[in-house]
């Protein structure tokens, strides 16, 4: 009962399970959809879902796709989505965006900015979970993620916003970044100033169809050489700079070997196990500490005090570090 | 008994903050010691002098002087220290060096660096506190710019290695950033690409002298051009790019007028106000988040677990979220 939007009931997770690695979209809406409550029942439902699900886990290449709005990133997703489900391959599109549970509701992931691509049976696109603090949204990402790689998808795309809290989380969750620029310097330094670069593994540069093909080719000498002078994140894999049309599809495929490469290099170097296992270790931690603030900030004994010791605080009449022994007095005591 | 480095006891705290506020030097060393000092009783006797001392802070201008290795941090902060001081003001130097930590030892606000402004009763150079957390370090280095204030020091420069780590954690402390970028092309992509000019407030172009002063007057009008395509992070004030030399001294007016203008205008918006009172709040909530989990962590039903379970999340044989919440049941078994 209930369309794709709807959680399952808690027992239904052996079944969900089931259909999750049988490949069943419709399985997989319900299992990320339950994944994503906030229903405590729920959670624990999820937490017996993906313990299901986990040995089917990680056999997928995680990549973000990144880029200021306006850069193209649906689109190019699309474009090379369509490509990729070619050559044999199934795509899962997840988002994560920062100014979703802000905002009320995400338009990242929608479906209707990629109507071909939602078509096919062989692409899976979720919009950002909305609701809940960025690092709620980043975990939760990451267990639909592995949902998506239980199900038999072998490529996961993670688009963000390109903002640093959304790089930041989406850095917890992928194995390579990709980056989009549009041509023209203004997008560049947007690119740079935000950090972003700093993680690229591909800078992709858009558009470089009609108009615009000139200036790609020329921004695509200028982010070469840019990267060139930044240092690699890492000693297995150099960054690279590739040009290409969602419209006409130049420079798709380079796209598509440029990432083939760096998994190759990655993996060789043993890099993309230990990332995953630093990855999983931190998210485990985060988890620890979201939940001992909350269940400190919802205790009746230091609701009240935490809100006064914080104003005291803000005014400047308390030092933080006596109002935190303060409020952690209380809550030992309780 | 011992010199500025040996920590006082515990009871020395309210002669120490008399001390501080008459400000003495050794007085004020030896309350940035015993701030930093983690011994339990030392922490103790630290929240007692910051009680203490609480009402004397705030009237300093906070300013963060941020740039890469080798941009010349420490011979501008000298020349400018020194400008400041001919002009009345009394200057107290502090480092967020989050390398220090690994490193077991900083180089930064080392005083054989800034020779001249060492000796000077007007000002006070301390380098950053050598272990803990990097947001254990800024927690300390908060309290020691509060005792400085109370010592009646009203320009308190915050150095920081200009890396991302670094950044935020001064920007937990600081009212103002000036980055400091040397001429030249690869260090405005250093600059750009670390997100540190999202921070900035002020830009200043350093070496402006003898054969690179053609090179600075360029690179000036670069980087000016360039803070005009990025939005600035407040209506209040737009950011400017100044040149300067710290050999003849040429800029160095402009810097300081630059910031007096930029808290000026700051200050009229409100802004300065609200930014402190947040960052006192986050502090708060740091030290809470911090202390819980160190505890977690400490615990004898819990230390052995948790290494197993980290073990078996970063293997990929139980979920963060599963691991997460065995962990806070052993924890709340207690």
């Amino acid at each position: 009962m209930g369309g794709e939007g709807e959680p399952a009931a808690g027992d239904e997770a052996p079944s969900l399970a089931r259909g999750v690695a049988a490949g069943e979209r419709r399985a997989l809406a319900r299992a990320i959809t339950l994944i994503e409550s906030t229903r405590p029942e729920h959670r624990r439902a999820a937490e017996a879902l993906l313990r299901e699900l986990l040995p089917r886990t990680g056999r997928s290449r995680r990549v973000a796709i990144t880029g200021v709005p306006g850069v193209g990133k649906s689109t190019f997703i699309e474009t090379f989505g369509l490509y990729v489900i070619e050559r044999g391959h199934r795509v899962a599109v997840l988002a994560v965006d920062p100014s979703s549970p802000l905002g009320g509701g995400s338009i990242l992931g929608d479906k209707t900015r990629m109507e071909r691509l939602a078509t096919r049976p062989e692409a899976f696109i979720r919009p950002s979970p909305s609701g809940g603090t960025l690092g709620g949204v980043a975990q939760r990402t990451r267990e639909a993620l592995l949902a998506c790689e239980a199900a038999g998808f072998d490529l996961v795309l993670v688009e963000t916003v390109g903002v640093g809290q959304s790089e930041a989380a989406a850095a917890e969750l992928v194995d390579m970044f990709v980056l989009l620029l549009a041509p023209g310097g203004g997008d560049m330094l947007q690119g740079l100033k935000r950090g972003i670069i700093e993680h690229a593994d591909l800078v992709v540069v858009t558009k470089a169809d009609g108009d615009l093909k000139q200036a790609a080719e020329r921004a695509l000498l200028d982010y070469a050489n840019a990267l060139r002078l930044l240092r690699p994140r890492t000693g297995a894999w150099t960054p690279k700079a590739v040009a290409c049309s969602a419209r006409d599809g130049t420079g798709i495929a380079e796209v598509w070997a440029a990432i083939g490469e760096c998994f190759e290099r990655l993996e060789r170097a043993g890099e993309i196990e230990a990332r995953r296992a630093e990855q999983a270790r931190a998210s485990l931690w985060t988890q620890v500490g979201e939940t001992l603030i909350e269940e400190l900030r919802r205790h009746p004994g230091v609701t009240d005090l935490a809100a006064a010791l914080e104003d005291s605080v803000a005014r400047g009449r308390i030092a933080p570090a006596e109002a935190a022994r303060s409020i952690l007095d209380a809550y030992n005591k309780r």
